[in-house]
């Protein structure tokens, strides 16, 4: 097996794709990893912009969380409903897209890419950041360790969807549980100590915050908090992915990870409230997360919280693999309706988006190297995103309904119609709450997006208006093509790109660059050669043209000839012919082909490129018969 | 122009060559900023070692400076004499490759790349280290910078050498000039107050060191001071660089940077022990570079000190481009004697070794990225691969001499043996000095680098043996080849290569995917109008083959088909034809031809790789009559 074979796995035959499918249980890992793991930073998030009101702003937090959860159900109800209505998939962008029209769902599709963009960046770094907070000495490796797991997540999403099911499911099941128990043990404590529980380690004093606090602080927490929502999307994208019956399925795995986001946001808002616990500033010494402060006032600084800072650790860095499941699904849609390019919707070796993956690390990649793999300024940006796709969801949901019709079309019409109105306003609030730090590069980047993808689309009608036809017409055929063969000395390898030229009855011409004039006998001899071998074989004898360069160029005289020839034969076609070693090891290919590689590159990037390229290949031994994967 | 071109600058022709060529000021830059450079940490380097000696040590310091400086002149004379003896350039490689053997070249050749690519990375990572310590809001971008700088030099040196000489002509400058005046005004200082100059500025307070230090750790100070003298050979590597007369240019240039060198050590001792400075820690607080407590003690903090601490930093990030001088044409020799892939010796659009520029930057990249832009743990690595090619050098020098005889050829001898064996004992002591903090990793990298070069040339001779024929002996034409051509849809692209095909002729066999059994009547259809065509045309028609696909995968079974038509034809060449789209813009281009790039890659790398694969272009409007740049 090939190190690409060890890395990626069996390649799958499209046959073997019901395999692949999840169930509920892996469905809560692939689908709400995001979601899921937007509890460790959604409730911190609306905690940090309460700082400045203190201990006074606490009173607060109990109904902007309630408000969050509301949200979080208006949510639920609508994508259940989207799931039933669409369950090939697709999300924002195809209910969208099918209602409101192709615009809309360009800009829903954009809104969909970029949060998955940004999840990615801020799981990994958030998860990394968390991780060299405990362990210091990894502080200078923050970018290593950070590019480090976007690898990880690439090679397994490479591996397929269902892989990763398996790999993700003890951190999502170890998270969501010591969360619970925490909530559960906190709660118990609260109860038995009448409101007031006792904390088991020192809580970090809250500053003494004014008495009063602006409605505009309030609404800025709860525009924070709603990143807590980001994710939730993730399964009606992907319905598709999940065992039969699908629909079923995918609203049970929605309402699983909805049940418990909803418990998780609830049970902390209460905890955070009984034990009077205010956020720390991030950027200052003594920070420590919300999570932390929490778990270690309700259950000690035991082995227990460590095992709940891990679970955390991984769950946050591991939510990345969430975007790694939708992006490349939404990036496939969108290029069928040609508005992204075809790569993104070919399937690879093991039957995931290959090109959606890929692209989704390199552009993460560069994200994370360009802030250095501290990506605390990018959380102000990302649920932007999220929220834009909500709102385009239900509203082409409401339109939905009211084009099918049919029983209860009413009431469903009613509820998405909420959650459009609802999601639209929380859109808006967060855009303008988030506007100075940093929601106008998404929207900049966003109408970036979307200009490039109708660009693409308008490129791509353009092209297929322009190659069509409505029968074979052949162009006339009037002599044959002209072959040309560049030959620096005669080896098996030429020799054999010889004897396919001359098989193929064109006009053969063997070119040759001659440096100086002493070459001269030289190629007396190579005309006595090839007239002889021609004539044993009973075929035309190529003409061999020497072409001159008074320097040591090669490449540069080929180039012009090949331009000339085309020039001078208007009606025929010219085909350069290129003899081409194959190694028997991949990195052994890297070493050959130099010069035929650069008369290409400059035969396409410099040249009229109407002339066809012909590779030939010639095996080295040891290849043996190796042969296809048949 | 296009974006490259506006990138790279205008395509030079070989003609012009000449042009390019450096004299002595741009070679000082050019091919001195390393050597120059490295004035601004050998010194800081030896007294590091020293800080645990307190004050006691400083009386050290003056003889192991004269001691770098005496190293420093007999290589210099050793380099004069290569100069004259290998005027071709080449330095360490050619000369031991020539005299003691091509092992002897290939191991001076990997201590080259390897000292010139840690050069690159400890250059940048210093300077913008020095940058961030003066702004320390760019602190988190100090990756990006470093990346940044590493770019802007690769984009340069792509360019050609003479832009980078006129380029860097005035940080060198600026940086010599600042540092001689301080040196100037130091000694002066120094002599009008009779050995013991007041400081302008409080100098950092020495520690308490002890009374008594060992010898190990004089020859520790020693050891790391010669980093000062890395990048020294880099002249002798690049004679051909030179205008006329090219030994005397190359000569005087190597003078006039040893000397200016030489100045820079010496003075900087002078002051060192004057002013009683020690150096600090650079990983403690308070860190303050050796540089700067110099010129501030002397001139004090004003404009000038600000100008100098400027041009410390901007020659220390751009002495990495003596590297780049360096290592592409180091790399081009050996690819020139096969122990490198041969792209390595191809020269790119404006006359530089393309891939040697673009490897070094990768490789730089990758180093960087790895150690987050902060390489100073990389600095006591760097200097055994530039001791170990000096040795290597005059080592040969000395067999040179040997050989050639010739008037005065004792006394060449004798000194560059005695530079040998300097340098030698110098390499032994920084390897067992500098084993423990990273020497071991050097040896490890060395060696691996070593054994690839030679699996490498190994490889080359293997197929050179392997592919060698003495005459033009065509195999039997037996039959026509076998040509595939794969068509999903008739468009202007695909009948094209379809008149292509048949222009050939060769026997033509059109293959189309079906999915269902509902496109038998299109393909019906298809045959008539093939039938009709090529009748129009006078060809023979082409076969029409429907391949089966009982998924919707495409690629698959066109892959199986093109295996099994080569299989049960092996006395035929098969060829598989692709139409290409050929967009008007580069950008365009990557939107087309997926299911063909994948089909050609499953050939290549599933395959036998046996098929010729023809690439036959279509147009696409817009392009017009660019035309080559003929």
């Amino acid at each position: 097996m090939s190190v690409f074979g060890r890395l990626l796995g069996r390649r799958l035959a499209t046959t073997e794709e019901a395999k692949e499918l999840v169930g509920v249980p892996d469905g809560v890992s692939v689908f709400g990893l995001d979601a899921l793991g937007s509890a460790a930073y959604g409730p911190e998030a609306a905690l940090t912009v309460l700082i400045p009101a203190g201990i006074f702003g606490l009173r607060f937090i109990l109904p902007i969380s309630l408000m969050i959860v509301g949200l979080l159900l208006l949510v639920y109800f609508s994508y259940r409903q989207t799931i039933d209505a669409y369950p090939s998939g697709g999300g924002a962008y195809v209910v969208a897209g099918e209602n409101l029209g192709k615009n809309a769902g360009v800009v829903a599709g954009a809104a969909l890419m970029l949060d998955y963009l940004l999840n990615v960046c801020v799981g990994i770094s958030t998860g990394i950041g968390a991780l060299v907070s405990a362990i210091p000495r990894l502080q200078r490796f923050t970018l290593v360790l950070c590019l480090g797991v976007l690898a990880l997540l690439v090679v397994t999403n490479l591996r397929g969807v269902r892989e990763s099911g398996v790999l993700w499911r003890v951190p999502t099941f170890s998270f969501v549980m010591c969360l619970l128990i925490v909530i559960a043990v906190g709660l118990a404590k609260t109860l038995s100590h009448h409101g007031a529980p006792p904390s088991l380690q020192p809580i970090p004093p809250p500053i003494a915050g004014p008495a009063v606090v602006s409605i505009w602080l309030l609404l800025r927490s709860f525009a924070s908090g709603c990143t807590a929502l980001t994710g939730v999307e993730a399964v009606s994208n992907g319905v598709q992915s999940f065992e039969e019956p699908k629909k079923k399925n995918a609203k049970r795995t929605l309402s699983v990870i909805v049940f418990i986001l909803a418990l998780l946001l609830a049970g902390l808002a209460i905890l955070v409230h009984a034990y009077k616990i205010t956020a720390t500033d991030p950027g200052r010494a003594g920070y420590q997360s919300v999570l932390s402060i929490v778990t270690s006032a309700v259950m000690g600084r035991g082995i227990f919280y460590y095992v709940t800072i891990a679970s955390i650790l991984m769950v946050l860095s591991l939510s990345a693999n969430t975007s790694f499941a939708g992006f490349p699904r939404v990036c496939g849609m969108i290029a069928d309706d040609s508005y992204l390019p075809k790569a993104f919707s070919l399937r690879g070796r093991r039957l995931v988006y290959t090109g959606g993956v890929v692209v989704l690390g390199v552009l993460a990649a560069g994200v994370l190297v360009m802030f250095g793999g501290v990506t605390d300024r990018l959380i102000p940006l990302f649920a932007i995103g999220a929220f834009l796709a909500f709102t385009f969801s239900q509203a082409g949901m409401v339109q939905h309904w009211r084009r099918t019709g049919g029983p209860h079309s009413r009431l469903y019409l009613s509820i998405n119609a909420v959650g459009a109105v609802a999601t639209g306003v929380t859109t808006l609030l967060v855009f303008v709450a988030k506007f100075t730090s940093g929601a106008w590069i998404t929207l900049a980047v966003l109408l970036s997006l979307i200009l490039l993808m109708r660009g693409i689309h308008h490129h791509y009608e353009e092209v297929a208006a322009e190659i069509q036809v409505d029968t074979i017409a052949f162009e006339q055929v009037d002599e044959p093509p002209l072959l040309l063969l560049p030959v620096a000395r005669w080896n098996r390898a030429s020799v054999t790109a010889l004897t396919f030229a001359c098989a193929l009855r064109g006009n053969v011409r063997v070119l040759h660059v001659q440096c100086d004039s002493g070459d001269e006998e030289d190629m007396e001899q190579w005309r006595r050669m090839l007239k002889q071998a021609a004539e044993r074989s009973g075929v035309a004898t190529p003409e061999l043209i020497a072409v001159r360069s008074d320097y040591r160029a090669i490449t540069g005289p080929l180039f012009q000839y090949v331009l000339r020839a085309e020039h001078e034969n208007p009606r025929r076609s010219v085909a350069v012919l290129f003899p081409e070693l194959v190694a028997a090891r991949w990195y052994q290919q890297a070493l050959h082909n130099y010069r035929a590689m650069l008369l290409k590159a400059r035969l396409f990037f410099g040249g009229r490129r109407r002339v066809a390229i012909v590779n030939i290949p010639w095996q080295l031994s040891k290849l043996g018969d190796r042969g296809g994967e048949a």
